[in-house]
């Protein structure tokens, strides 16, 4: 069973709009190595657990898959914030050539040259489950051999791609919006990577000199730099209510990924940033709840109550 | 941000191994109506949502995608359970015609003829994300307009399309294992409807006698009536850590569904049950940590300790 | 424009129903070289057409075209009718049994065991825009490249194909339904041949003795030499309403067939015979209007006959 | 059966071409919720239906789906004209380098950086059964529940999302090739969501203030405004040929759009407009007859009815 | 450049037709974890292949990809043979009911009820590029990051998966045709494995006892134990014409499966065995050259030289 | 069984990267029609070929699809050439600006603007099994009937749509790399063509003036000029290591293309020309083998050795 939380698992950066920069992020919440995989692949690998002794590893599955429902979140939220008024609309003017579409007017023609096509079509400057060349997401990546070991393999092999990758993107934009997010992913997959790689250690494998992957761990990237520095990458969090993980029997001692730091599964989660809504965009057809919506709620739920009373008598 | 409660949201039932019913419930999971489905949707159209004004219809739709991610959980671990064991294999025997595919044994025959031939090739008899069809889950699926009123029609259908295909699979079996998942779904999927029909109702619907889809909410399914009688149809959970929620602000009043009941937003999640893992299964080659492996584990832990007693110091 | 004239274009014969044959005349229907794709692909060559000289070219895809809407009709009830009925639950009885699912019935246990449990599941008993290994429809399918021989062999291939397949069908099942539209089709594709054979000739090919495509046009199969006795594999109709259609310059002269009939474009369209509409199946949850709904639509019209009486005066 | 007139349902502007705003079309004719999804939705509705007393709603999906395929012609045209030409290649020229590629020209480069290059590449500047995204149109978008209820629910939905998506595509492009079409089915989709909701009336639904949807109908789009002073969005047509539909039983009375008007089922079809043929382009190797063609075709049949001659004597 | 002989890389054992076992055998071909799929990743890894100083691993890569196109071509004529004949329908008799579908025959009605219908209605008792649940291959299947470590990794977790899969399908069944391909592959496979672990410990990586995965490399399968004496899971094959592969400067030494043979990777190929024409097929259509088509070409060839002759004079 | 030669096909002209041609490119490679394609086509047709006696047809297919590979690698790499270093990264710098990334440099940010971003971001500046709209490649796209004459007819249809296709490629870009393959590719699909259209007349077709498709084998593209000088489209090597091909008997006498040209199967195959290796790119994470790499290498193999001698003694 799952609960929320309405905070988000880590602060977005405020930048410009910047539609290309979301279309690349969206690989990494609906790519083959992107977000969406990960939390699918880890809560399969999680139901599907085999071996009542093996608990520990069916606790780390489960601690990391439910991470990546909230980094499906934020990621999700990153897309949505490098969308939102791209178009440069003003939908809050009284202006008339500012309603959409008025007297010709044509606000959302930036579609027609900028990243995906569907940001402005199919959803109204908003996430999507897709890959950056717009791909949908596909149940066919998700990879749960059963085999203990091949499954850890595999997820440390996905782990990495997904932090290659990442680290491509981060080389594609500077908008801050975006590598705030991306930076904080790139982190963290370099955590997921030391727990399925110790995991493996357990079972056999010795690393030595062979992680991370892709070798960077460190200062190339200044926004990645100041998270390493607090130790992120070797952290992992249990996000688990009733405190019965044993992932931390795994998650522990020194980290396999070379860097000399303690592996540490003492928290139960991060403490998260409020998450805010976004505003209604009027080009999109998008409405909200307006102060005309607002009085029907309430005028709604007052003819119920007069309904309720005429048949049940006064409450 | 999302946690994890070790607890399955409703409790399974016993029965024999069923592949031919673990089949069908695949359309519940991976199927284009099923709970892969309505939670990345719910999912989505959270993290995308407009209008700040309008935050009880966003609550709304992030607690039942966050109940909906317990449901994945639920049908996921009774189709591992329908699946689990179905090939009769003895792995705990001491015979050695017993080790798999010894002696040119062919103990997973069965899979030839039953079910889905992956569920025992490339999953180790256990769940899958894909419908009874065998097509994987696709993001293209998730629909998402960003209008909120179409956005809430489109989940109206959603959830009366998996409420009627569910008592489609329900009259397909009389597995116990099937039916405890299946009439639990049949119920909450109502209380989907219920909530989506109210929040319509709010914009300015009226179903008088439309509700439920299909036309069956009482005492043809034994298994669902006992759910009934509890009002289980009428109730709809928060799933949120910090009790932010604002769904009750909509989930009030009268059942949409006709049925007398008043609507519940009150409490915060059912209490659920404990959560078991599946023994090992030798002949789809998924060891989980046996005893060789515990010890395994509890050496490398002593070894690290040493090393790092080596490096640091008696810690 | 199009226009639907309420009359199937071959009558199907009657038989019991075979939920494995529906599934085999699937790949007719919603295969890769089935009726939706040819349908398509004539009706996008079509719209594409280039070259205002080659007007007889375009009505020939056109017209052929403009068939095939009517053959997914056909075939599409013929699969239907095929299915309807199968899990043999008598809806129409008295027994509360007969309810669906009342008591722990299973009345669409079949479902598990038969063909494509879509059929059932997620349609009801219907056909589905699938094919015989239960593959969605794809747009991939539809070739057009635009040059005007290359589309016309295509075209040759796919009707010949779509032959070959068809006449593969005929020897799984000997059921009457399935056989008589299996048949026609056999029958209408060497038609098909014909015309894209003929239309390659006047652009240069002699086909010599290489047609028809599978060598079977006549006795083998006595469903089939019934019809080409009728001399249906040498004609073509033109479903063109104002008599526009100069197809007749190229559907003309001796088949390449070669079996010595003359090619005739003079014929507007068949007779054809009337549609039915099936029953309702409870069980499926697939109810029509039946008395209380006509009932109600009833009531629905006079209310608003009285609304706008109130609000215009008498009309 | 289905009949072809040799007439556009709708004029189309003349404009320059536009492979831009004709990708951005695509999505009305191969998306998950345009044309060709409509027409097939409906189709197999229609072939599927259950119920002989419920024909009047049987009819009414038939008259839409017959719609459609016009619908699927006038988009595709649409698309085909904002495509022709683009390159700016002048064929008809006496110039060498007008060859296509002569002395290493690059008459296509255009598709290297516009829209989708399958427009220039797999197709000959034609339309494509794909999205804006390029991804191929799919028999998975098909919804046929067969429950009346929800198949009308969803059709409701489908219709308001296709005109909400082309409101969006309208505000991307002034061409005006582009918007003559867009805005027809702008006020045809209306059309459609008022028969829905009509038809959902007659089984319990009042929809008060909730429709259209979008919440624009009138005046914000000059092009629509003509369209709907006109009463387009109140008119169904029938499309058929017997005039034995009963469509008209439902499609009456007020407007579920709250506009005043009354809808009428009374007419056949529109008038139309006539269809004209591309013209060749070489660039894209995409001939049609030319002279040399013609004189092709005179020779063949002049040469058949000689060989018939010397056969079987004078005709 | 590549280069074909006509020899199947191991011989295939003789046994009676079996339509289910060839389609599990359709997922080691088509599959996820297929040899299609080590085909191309290797291929695309060689072509995309980074840093001259590397050559011995891109030889390694396009040696072992090599050797999967022979798989392919060896699994696809296993499945061929399991198929052809299981209708047993005796095409050579004189008896006029032998005619396929004569008098209403159905001898392809086997197809209804075994394995993949496609196999006996698409294809002619032939391999298809499907998996065993008839999902089509993906080009998306393909792995290749750029990253040498993460390239290599993905390799060595294919393998083994391939090769867990493979141990399935022979526990499924016991057919001798199967089982002799099966087993091979399971060799083959581990000595990929064993390719692949050596490249990551020349890269840094100790396997200690984590491979071969699964842990079966010896006797219980008795056709996998009499390869695995002959030495086949630590021998690599340069498929290599002119010599100049350095594979083996990185396959040497001890096996990191731990098994204490020693690498090989002397050898340029084995020896091989005849590749064998099937039969035609009357009941699929499926003719090859019988007497009346050779006869065919050898007049086409007369008449062309005759024709020369004529042209050129005598050659 | 299969071999490789380290020799490319055909010489690729060096030019300036070029990713929005390398993407054109793409189709050719992945698309419906590309190498890949034909490839897998013919070797699944000549694996499930039927018919003792016709040997030379299932010959030429074989020896087509041998040099289908070397098409793949040959196109493969001109898309690797075409990308690799179109960023203008200079990675081999010692400004520590270069270092990918660091200090907030955006070495990637042409991936989001040109051809496919999957280039730079799934893959490191290398080709991918895609088409030039993102499609991956599919399964589906293989035809393999089991009628001879129409699998040789489709084989005539594929190769003359990839050769149309490849015509238009040339028209969209002056870039010689992708020109020296392009033209290469042109006049050997034609030679395929030639190769299908013989067979075809040895089984009853005479093709007159219908080829080649589409009409262009000459003087149009000076790049294809040369090679049609030397008389590439009549030819077909065997690629048969044996030489035990029989498809001379098919491939002879005059070109059915019309060209005068006589057709000549005597050659094993073409010389071909070196394979280099890629240089590493830092900015992708993609490093091959560097002197750190080598020393590895190196002090690995000594270790094994001097642990091979402590076991076994002095070797």
């Amino acid at each position: 069973m799952y609960f929320h939380l309405q905070r988000l698992i880590n602060p977005i950066e405020q930048d410009e709009p910047d539609p290309a920069a979301a279309n690349a992020l969206q690989e990494g919440l609906g790519g083959q190595f992107g977000e969406m995989r990960t939390m699918m692949q880890y809560l399969f690998q999680s139901i599907n657990f085999r071996g009542p002794e093996a608990k520990p590893y069916k606790d780390l599955l489960q601690g990391i898959g439910t991470e990546e429902i909230g980094h499906v979140e934020l990621i999700g939220t990153t897309i949505a914030r490098l969308l939102d008024g791209s178009p440069r609309y003003r939908g809050d003017s009284d202006d008339p050539v500012d309603e959409p579409g008025a007297g010709g007017a044509v606000p959302l023609n930036i579609a027609l040259s900028e990243g995906n096509i569907h940001h402005y079509l199919v959803g109204a400057q908003g996430a999507l489950p897709v890959d950056a060349a717009g791909n949908p997401w596909s149940g066919s990546y998700v990879y749960n051999s059963g085999n203990l070991v091949l499954d850890l393999l595999y997820n440390l092999m996905l782990e990495s791609t997904g932090r290659l990758q990442k680290c491509r993107i981060y080389e594609m934009t500077a908008n801050k919006t975006a590598r705030s997010t991306i930076s904080y992913l790139i982190v963290r997959d370099q955590a997921h990577e030391n727990a399925y790689a110790k995991a493996l250690e357990t079972l056999g494998v010795n690393w030595r000199t062979a992680l991370p992957i892709p070798k960077t761990n460190a200062d190339r990237f200044p926004e990645v730099k100041r998270l390493l520095d607090l130790g992120l990458q070797s952290t992992q969090y249990s996000f688990d209510l009733d405190d019965q993980s044993e992932a931390g029997r795994i998650f522990q001692g020194l980290s396999p990924s070379g860097d000399g730091t303690m592996l540490d599964a003492s928290q139960q989660a991060p403490e998260g940033t409020p998450i805010t809504i976004a505003p209604e965009r009027r080009e999109e057809f998008s409405p909200g709840a307006d102060a005309e919506l607002t009085a029907l709620i309430a005028a709604t739920a007052e003819m119920e109550m007069a309904d309720m009373e005429a048949t049940f008598g006064r409450l």
